[in-house]
Parts: C-alpha cells; sequence; structure tokens
C-alpha cells in the first residue's frame, strides 16, 4: 500500500507526523511526504522543514491519502492543483483521511458531502458550509473517510486506522513501539476539559472564531 | 531562550517534534534543528527527511537542550563531535533533555552519572553502564535533567517542561491548541499494559535485549 502525506507551507508538523509514526508502520507500505513542488516545505512556526520527496502529480493514486492541516490551509482552499489532486487520488484511494484542519480542503475539494467528519476544535463547525456533518469527536470514520481532531489526534487516528487495515495485534505492537502511554501534565486538551478563559480567549483570536 | 532539538541519520521523528510541538511553543524562544552538517536528515524509516537548518558548532551554547534517539543513536554514541558538543552545550544550558534513546547519548557523554533518567522501555535499563539510575517513568527531572521515555513521551516532557519555565496556564493554553487529549484505541502502550506475548517479542528482537 503506499500512503501518501500531504503537506503544503506552513502546516502543522504533528499533524503529519503522528500519522507517519503509527499507520505509516504498516507492513508492506511505502509511506512518502508529498507536495504541490519537491523540497523543503516549512511548517507554521518557521522552525521546521520537512522535505517532500514527491510532488503531488508523482504520486498520483495511493491507496491510502492523509491530508495535514494547520494556518497555511487557508489559502490552500484556493488551489486548485492540490483541490484537483484530492478529487483525483480520491476517485482511487482506499481510504482517504485528513488530520485537523486537513479535513477543510477534503471539504473544500467537495468529498465530505454529507459525511461525519471532524477538525481541529476551533474549526469542526466550517464543515458545515461545505456540506458535511461536524463531529466534534476525536477521530471520525463515515466510510471510507476519517478525519481526526487537532495536531496530536492524528496519532490516535493512525493507530485506529492501522487496527483496521492490519489488525489489532499489530496496532497495539506499535502503540508499544512509540511508547503511546499517555500522561499529559494538565487535563487541558480539549475545550470541554481546558479553562474556560482559556477556550475563550482562542475563540476570540481564531480565523475560525464563528460570529 | 534558544532551545536545540539534536537529530542525526535515522532518528525517530516524533521524538523530535513532540518537543518541537509543544516546547517549542514557549514565548519569546528560538527553536531550532541541529544536527552535524545541515541539511536533510532522514529518519528511522526512511520516509522522513528533516532539515537540520544548522550545525552543531553554529549553535554551541542553547539555552535548552533536546536530544532524540531512534535506532540511529547506536552509532553516535562513538561520534566525538557531537559527544564533546553535548558537554560543551550542557555546561551552559539551563536545561538539558532528551527523548526516548536520547539519554543514552547524554549518558555516553557522561552527563546523567548518579542521576534518575529514563528512556524508551527496551533500552532504559541500560543507563545503569553509564552510571545512571533508570527510572520507569514516563517523564524524569533530576535537577536540570529532564528526560522522556520512547518516542510519544515527548509530547508529555514538552509540556511539563514547558509549564516549569512558562506557567501552567501557558502550557495548558498550547495543550489546547494541539488539542492533546489522547484517546488511543488500545491501551498498549507500555510493557506493563500491553499483552505480554507482545512485549517478550520485542524484547527477544531488540538491541537492547538484556541477557
Amino acid at each position: 500500500m503506499q500512503i501518501a502525506i500531504v503537506v503544503f507551507d506552513r502546516f502543522t508538523a504533528l499533524d503529519a507526523v503522528g500519522p507517519y509514526e503509527t499507520l505509516g508502520r504498516l507492513p508492506g507500505s511505502e509511506t512518502v511526504f508529498v507536495a504541490e513542488r519537491r523540497g523543503p516545505v516549512r511548517t507554521d512556526t518557521g522552525n521546521l522543514a520537512v522535505t517532500a520527496d514527491r510532488t503531488l502529480a508523482e504520486v498520483p493514486h495511493p491507496d491510502i491519502v492523509v491530508v495535514a492541516g494547520g494556518p497555511g490551509q487557508t489559502p490552500q482552499m484556493e488551489n486548485e492543483v492540490l483541490l484537483d489532486w484530492l478529487r483525483t487520488a480520491d476517485a482511487t484511494s482506499t481510504w482517504t483521511t485528513s488530520v485537523c484542519t486537513g479535513s477543510l480542503l477534503l471539504a473544500g475539494a467537495g468529498l465530505l458531502r454529507g459525511r461525519r467528519a471532524t477538525s481541529h476544535w476551533l474549526a469542526v463547525g466550517h464543515l458545515e458550509s461545505f456540506g458535511a456533518v461536524p463531529t466534534a469527536e476525536r477521530v471520525v470514520t463515515d466510510g471510507k473517510y476519517v478525519t481526526a481532531a487537532g495536531v496530536s489526534a492524528g496519532i490516535d487516528m493512525g493507530l485506529t486506522l492501522l487496527g483496521r487495515i492490519a489488525g489489532d495485534e499489530h496496532a497495539q505492537g506499535v502503540q508499544l513501539a512509540v511508547e503511546y502511554d499517555p500522561q499529559p501534565p494538565y487535563d487541558s486538551g480539549s475545550p470541554r476539559k481546558a479553562p474556560a478563559h482559556l477556550v475563550e480567549r482562542f475563540r476570540s483570536r481564531s480565523r475560525f472564531a464563528l460570529s
């Protein structure tokens, strides 16, 4: 199986690296980082670049599509090269997936109409304007479409899909290998759990603020 | 504050990206990926390269040192350029940290003698041969030395250290921003929780197998 992880200028690194480090350990698979152009692609902080080893055009029919999100997603909503590629790749993919605001790109390409889907908690409501059904869960599967919530949720999505494809035992082995036994020092990882004033501060500053 | 994330050929991507995505959001900080040479550095799977923007020599005195681990750690134990750099950087650092088998590099540089430290669960016992005190916890702090267990534990370490430096509220905000509300589909992330036969299979195949 070929797994294409789609990145673009100012994507969020962990969006891509979470699925890479889990789903990418699918036996017999090839994972490839793809972007419109080959070469280094800078993340949202500007402090990290990952290499796109192949262009979108060079990887037209991956078995699994993984689309990252991040602040750079907004300008990509107008990028017809990317949106066309997503439609073409989706036509033959076995699974079409996203992390964080990557789901807005899938939705913008018209792929999530009538589908339950999630996104970063600040952005999930915007899926509705593309005909998707916003679903505030960490990993949402609807047919072959698997979307994950913000940033770190791609790890959970990667393990979930890995289990679906390669079996529970293989996925459990990968979880053990990457020692994914989370022990966050705070319980502040979702708007339902974080201090309310922090949630409001993010909402008031977000480009996704719903008026 | 300058945060130097040290990578090398065949490091594990998430080891580096976990702290980058959390600790790297320290206000007023500069995060830089460093390696012996500038340019793309391939991870353990061969399917991903991240760019080292600066050489070790160009970043002699970071405030925070973060050393990744991964299969490529073993040959680095003989790399005097890296070990010397670690000793020099540690002499002036505020915090010296590692993820996964990165702690073996700190230990190999002589920096963890008499210190409690952790590592990937398959490797943690080997810290003893360098005079450290192996401690099977997810994040271990001893003085200015903060070590994390395998791969994904760098996220928890990053948030922990971020809270220490920037305060709990800032760290909680970063946890919310990266939506770190883990919901793994299995409970198999540590040798104490995973199916025993999987643990044994890893132990029997590991280069770190303790005889």
